[in-house]
């Protein structure tokens, strides 16, 4: 059996915070410089309370940017693991539609099959699991791996990546069986 | 750490039949007797065809009847167990909403943590699954639970249970954690 690779979505394939410094540059007059919030949650920079609502809103997760080289790293990676795609929408009723759309337009290759729709993903059973968030990965039972987010850049408990180039480098010599 | 059940939705904790029934005998003006389509699929039922479509409109998944006596069994479980209702919803776009707004009606005491919307459940991790569909069950690496339906009853493999009485009566005297 092939191994498996879950693959959360925002922040990891997604990428909210350039939506979200948009949002706040249209509503301020200004773009929020990287040294403002990174190595913090974005909710700490003031004004940031304008910021998260937009969550809740349907259309907010259909047109998010792409992280880049995620899809052609992700498409080499299905030829030698299966993936899945493992995102905590639960808790944004307005988000599956969005997702799901957004999945399939970017992420053709991958199968509905793969996909899932969570809350708390400690249920989840793959070898590896690539996440933004450190709770994800603390309860995780497989290899956990930490993509690089302004909200995680203190953790040192996971194996790190902070992009796709280097997704690819980790699993290049990795036996897909 | 609380032992874990996943339970199915459709034709486990939601009556998906009923609802095929009565779509049946609105457009052909009778209601197909049990002995015409249990213990087959029933797809093979003459007419039957005018059925699945409706899997695909908005609205089929928000007013299923409620599978009898599973509220409460449920209720009481989950103060024993950690409850998570999968479904592989994946298939229908169309159903999310639907999916949640019910769950949310009928299982309130559920948190939304608790509910997976999937394809593939054999990247689901607990230590029982209550489904009624084989192909879930023969994937799955914890205790696999058949809860009988129409198209499953030759199936001698799995621990089988007929109705929600018989799962309060399965848990009654197993261990929580």
């Amino acid at each position: 059996m092939k191994k498996r690779i879950a693959v959360d979505m925002d922040e990891v394939i997604a990428d909210v915070y350039t939506k979200y410094l948009d949002i706040y540059e249209a509503k301020y007059g200004r773009r929020p410089a990287k040294e403002e919030y990174w190595g913090k949650k974005m909710k700490l920079l003031p004004g940031a309370e304008v910021l998260r609502p937009n969550l809740f809103e349907k259309g907010f997760f259909r047109d998010l940017p792409i992280m880049e080289n995620s899809q052609e790293v992700l498409r080499e990676l299905h030829e030698r693991f299966d993936i899945y795609i493992v995102t905590a929408a639960m808790e944004f009723r307005s988000s599956f539609e969005d997702k799901y759309d957004w999945l399939q337009e970017h992420f053709p290759f991958l199968h509905w099959r793969n996909f899932v729709f969570c809350g708390d993903k400690s249920i989840i059973k793959t070898d590896w699991l690539i996440d933004d968030h450190v709770h994800n990965l603390e309860t995780f039972t497989g290899t956990p791996i930490v993509f690089t987010a302004s909200h995680n850049i203190a953790e040192e408990r996971f194996d790190r990546v902070d992009n796709w180039l280097e997704v690819r480098e980790y699993f290049k010599d990795i036996k897909s069986e």
